[in-house]
């Protein structure tokens, strides 16, 4: 029997759908509206900040198609009522190879819903041992 | 010229430092004090929650030696004044290979001091593609 889940694990997961949903579907534009005002992104150690630069950074990656798989995601509730979520994933760009990919969010409830504050994308090329 | 470094910046990467130094010594029971009272850990999927039980999972985990490389890491001051922390890197138990390993942490700033109350930890093994 599985144990209800947490209202944070249910909200997480949620978010989780819905971003590599709209990710990956041809409307990338959307994906500004999941952010916080003055959110934070990191993408491969570049820092971002606030929805319009963070939207732009998305529409603008340099591909036509993608496809996420997500392996594996781990969620907590924080002691500010936040959500932190890391994610494991593969992702398909064009016709390349898949690639291993890591993410964090976090997710705060402002004006009664989950925004994503602060984000920190890497490609899984970082530690491979040699 | 290098710009001077955020504060979150520089705190962030003192914990972590700090973080692998004492879990690479050999008195890994000193790792709880860096957690909250009330500090959640996942590690590879598992959770744990608060200092007591987070610091007996550090110490009971079944190797002699263990070294830490990091490769790269991320820093993001979060909207509650937390750094949120992405640690990408290698690790190496005794006699084994080296492993790519991820790892998250929050910190927030309780009683004058910076202490992790967020954790996710997981083996680079779970999005590599076949």
């Amino acid at each position: 029997m599985e144990c209800k889940k947490e209202i944070w694990q249910t909200c997480g997961e949620a978010f989780v759908n819905q971003y590599y949903q709209q990710f990956d579907c041809t409307n990338r534009m959307g994906l500004s509206s999941l952010y916080s005002d003055d959110a934070c992104l990191t993408w491969e150690g570049t820092p971002y900040r606030g929805r319009e630069a963070i939207g732009a950074k998305l529409v603008n990656l340099p591909f036509q198609r993608i496809a996420h798989a997500i392996t594996e995601q781990d969620c907590q509730p924080t002691i500010d009522s936040c959500i932190l979520i890391m994610v494991f994933g593969q992702l398909r760009v064009d016709d390349d190879p898949p690639m291993a990919f890591h993410q964090v969010f976090m997710l705060k409830c402002l004006n009664g819903a989950w925004a994503c504050t602060n984000d920190v994308f890497r490609l899984g090329i970082h530690n491979i041992p040699v």
